[in-house]
């Protein structure tokens, strides 16, 4: 049976993402700031390029993944990754609303509207043994508060966006404290850090 | 000449206070789950009981400040750390007005009333060839903003707090990008970063 996994990336200052939906460059400059290639199976986002170090760490961590869940939300922000994201697994969208541009739900992308819970139960049936990654501050907040929620990792970057999004939003329940981190890797331009969640 | 440095236990989700001063408990956690002793100055607050890894950076980064700066935010919610701060130093208080409970500044306090930069040049006299350390998202915020800053160290703790003040509070010129994490050193519950301010 597979984890149920959230990761981001982070500024110095607590941000996934900057105001207004800002910062992305600055937060994502460790994707194409190395030499190891890693193929992206989207359209729109070109090849990783990223340090040895980052690459050693996220290769196996990626491999591992079996499906993704994603809201609404993040699924628009990047137009859908152009058709397929670069994980190259499908991704469960979690939506009031099914997209009115997409005939049925398909090996890229499956549509869930009745909540979180349907959403990763979902994605755990599509994933096997594998992992699945719930991206998005939103989703990732809703999925600890069910409880679904196994492991937390975190690309910190040495930028400071200075407002914006938070990890996990408007958590119920705080404070909340995880074990770890039970691994730190130094990439370039990156700390990685995993958590996993107390029982 | 010392180098000016701030530095603050952050939550994993970037907070350095919780909701209305809450979360201090679990953010100095790692000041006493440790078995290496260190001795406070401050007769408020106990000797800290650090892991080995901790002591092993901090008693050398410790030994090398001179002074201190914080507003007197920190000042007051301390209650002056009882009379002396625990890191055996003279802390210079940055205010709007002296406190009237205070007759002269001593060698535990010094009160500047004309802004950051006086209180800056005031810490370096004090400290002489040692560095000096700016404390309170406020101070740092400020400090960065009128380029005093040289370094800034993170202590990141496994706790979500969900809401409070952020590492920097509301910087103008964002986005800041730093160099480095150039040290990362892991503690028992504590990962400690260190970055370099860009010039």
């Amino acid at each position: 049976m597979g984890k149920v996994i959230t990761g981001a990336t982070m500024s110095l200052d607590g941000f996934i993402a900057g105001p207004e939906e800002t910062g992305f460059d600055l937060l994502f400059q460790w994707y194409g700031n190395g030499d190891v290639e890693i193929p992206s199976a989207s359209p729109d986002v070109p090849p990783f390029r990223i340090s040895a170090a980052s690459a050693e760490l996220v290769r196996h961590e990626w491999a591992d993944i079996g499906a993704l869940v994603v809201g609404r939300h993040l699924y628009e922000l990047t137009n859908a990754w152009g058709g397929r994201h670069p994980l190259d697994v499908t991704t469960v969208v979690l939506t009031h609303r099914r997209p009115e541009d997409r005939p049925e739900d398909d090996e890229n992308f499956v549509f869930v509207t009745d909540g979180i819970e349907a959403a990763v139960a979902q994605a755990k049936e599509l994933a096997g043994d594998r992992n699945v990654v719930v991206n998005g501050g939103q989703m990732a907040r809703q999925c600890l508060e069910a409880g679904l929620l196994d492991e937390v990792g975190v690309e910190l970057v040495p930028v400071v966006l200075g407002g914006g999004k938070t990890l996990f939003g408007e958590l119920a329940g705080t404070p909340v404290q995880f074990e770890g981190p039970v691994a730190v890797v130094q990439g370039t331009g990156v700390t990685h850090l995993r958590y996993r969640v107390r029982r």
